[in-house]
């Protein structure tokens, strides 16, 4: 939309269109800001979901410190912002390291991931002035992702290794486990989340024992940081990101309720097809995503508000084509031109395809959000 | 990327980005417009695919005439960028007429597709000042997307309706039938060529037959417009699109070679776990787009280059997590930080995830192109 004036009503805006619910932002993070209070376990929210400052202003409380980011273009973008104390989340690479020194220089404290020689050596290579690197070792809980093996010899050698380090300073243990997504009640995320905090605790304990000082342990995933497990509150911190807008994902895990989401997709019904049982909405993968499309979950990829008797049967670049679950669709149901609203499969992936995000508190908006995109 | 310089060498580029060979570009859109102008049809390109001017002028030969958008957005800015005769290619609905009565201010040629009375009816109700609305009619030809089925009696009715208005002139026939992206040879595709064909211009015969002049009966997708039937030749215009890019899917369904895609996923190695048998990337699903999740190539969602023993297995948000066809992975094959190139299974799905392309010819990097986003 050329944006020459911003429409006052949901109803107005131009489709398909990201609506992100500030009341329902605002409750998810005060419950997440309250509920780790509560416990003495630092919130270090990650930025991933949604990208902006208006976000990360209410997910840290409006302090600005503590974040956790997923590319280096989002801690430039925060560092800009005004944020600190920040966590690149993914293993450090010596290419990244030019970049990685100028957020040391604006952050004063800007921390790297590790999880192999190579790149502590490169980082150990390049002195910073004045202050030294700051690392966390990232251990892999389970997720089979990125991350040394919790289990194995390596984590007590390169835990060593960033402890005797001249030019960097061993911080603690950085991992998020994302098994608890496989998850299907709240007690099944309590028992993922004991395990998980069971696993990187016992790393923290052989490396102590080893005679290394451990600041830090940390934890995340929405899933199960939405649940707690009391074995938690040995935690440092805990890094969970999605709950700021939480999605039907999430509800299949146990993490949250349908009254909990608080994005969706306005889209509006483009064409009538009662002839194969059809109707066409304009929003396709571009503006959902097709994350999920392989999930088990009965509505597939998308839900429709007020609307469980539809399923979004296929999307292509901006059709989407939706059918019903049992018997004909009755087209009038659904007229031409109205709005239909899409509670995403995944949000992460939903909102990454947005540029900018409309801020509205029940139907009224109140202005836009505009994420950082890129790497 | 905070962008300072460009680096001139493919190899000093951040990752995860995308790279636009600009030399297979130019060959790609060169064959689509002498393959076209050998048969005397008029070659109308989608842009949904790069959404940016520099691939709108190649794909015109620069006459920046002619072209079809999948949103309002692409049209408003294909139009600012001094672009005319543009088809908006989704059906017209009454909400979308403010900007569209902007559109043809702006354009001397704006035209729509409708495929109902009511969306046909909004615009006859809207005159505009000292010129008409110009409509297609967009007929279904197997595709079971939006349009009228080419086989009902509605076609007749609709064409009628709008060829008696006031306030709207009708142009012809528009159809997309991607059916063809579910062939996988060559002669397969031909084949189904020349059922759309027959079926576009069956429609055209009997809205002739009932008096109405047809002006033009335009067919589109990348992969029948990749191969010519013989009776091509009696449209008025085709309107592809991918193939300004190609991708494995078209490779897939013979329209191309995977010599054509002219477009990559630059990533780089962050992880090496030998222990269950993986390397891990810095390409996840905003890179790369979840796409070709459920296709039955043997590479899955991504081919990376010059390793054919490689394979994507998961991707989450910003990484990718890679193992080989068989056997074991041997780490030291994919040196830590080394840079591996992945050719997309979808390129519009991919595109539209890239705030910026990368051009480059060989090695070298020529600039960038800036897509439009949103809708």
């Amino acid at each position: 939309m050329e944006s020459e004036e911003l429409p006052t009503s949901i109803k107005d805006l131009p489709t398909p269109c990201l609506l992100v619910d500030i009341d329902r932002v605002k409750r998810n993070c005060s419950r997440m800001i309250t509920r780790y209070k509560k416990i003495g376990v630092e919130l270090r929210p990650h930025m991933k979901t949604h990208k902006t400052i208006e976000g990360g202003d209410l997910m840290t409380d409006g302090t600005r410190r503590k974040i956790v980011v997923s590319t280096l273009a989002e801690a430039e973008f925060f560092a800009a912002g005004g944020f600190d104390d920040i966590i690149y989340g993914k293993p450090v690479i010596p290419s990244q390291i030019p970049r990685c020194k100028k957020l040391q220089e604006r952050c004063t404290q800007f921390h790297l991931l590790f999880e192999n020689e190579e790149s502590f050596y490169s980082l150990e290579r390049t002195p910073l002035e004045n202050k030294k690197w700051t690392v966390f070792l990232e251990v892999d809980i389970g997720g089979c992702r990125t991350g040394v093996p919790w289990d194995s010899e390596r984590v007590i050698e390169l835990a060593r290794l960033a402890s005797q380090a001249q030019n960097v300073e061993f911080k603690g243990i950085y991992s998020h486990s994302a098994v608890a997504y496989t998850k299907t009640s709240e007690t099944a995320l309590r028992g993922q989340a004991k395990l998980d905090t069971q696993r990187v605790m016992g790393v923290c304990d052989r490396i102590r024992q080893a005679g290394i000082a451990v600041d830090s342990v940390g934890l995340g995933d929405t899933p199960s940081c939405s649940v707690i497990d009391d074995s938690m509150a040995n935690l440092t911190e805990v890094h969970p990101g999605n709950y700021v807008f939480y999605d039907t994902q999430q509800c299949g895990t146990g993490s949250c309720t349908m009254d909990d989401i608080a994005v969706r997709v306005a889209t509006r019904v483009i064409s009538h097809k009662p002839e194969i049982n059809q109707i066409v909405t304009d929003s396709g993968f571009v503006s959902l995503s097709h994350d999920g499309l392989s999930s088990n979950l009965p509505n597939g990829i998308a839900v429709f508000q007020d609307h469980p008797e539809l399923r979004l049967q296929r999307v292509t670049q901006e059709h989407g084509c939706v059918s019903v679950k049992s018997g004909d669709i009755d087209c009038r149901a659904y007229p031409l031109d109205s709005m239909l609203f899409i509670y995403p499969y995944h949000a992460c992936a939903t909102a990454a395809n947005h540029p900018v995000f409309y801020v509205h508190s029940g139907d009224k908006v109140l202005g836009t959000w505009k994420p950082v995109k890129g790497w």
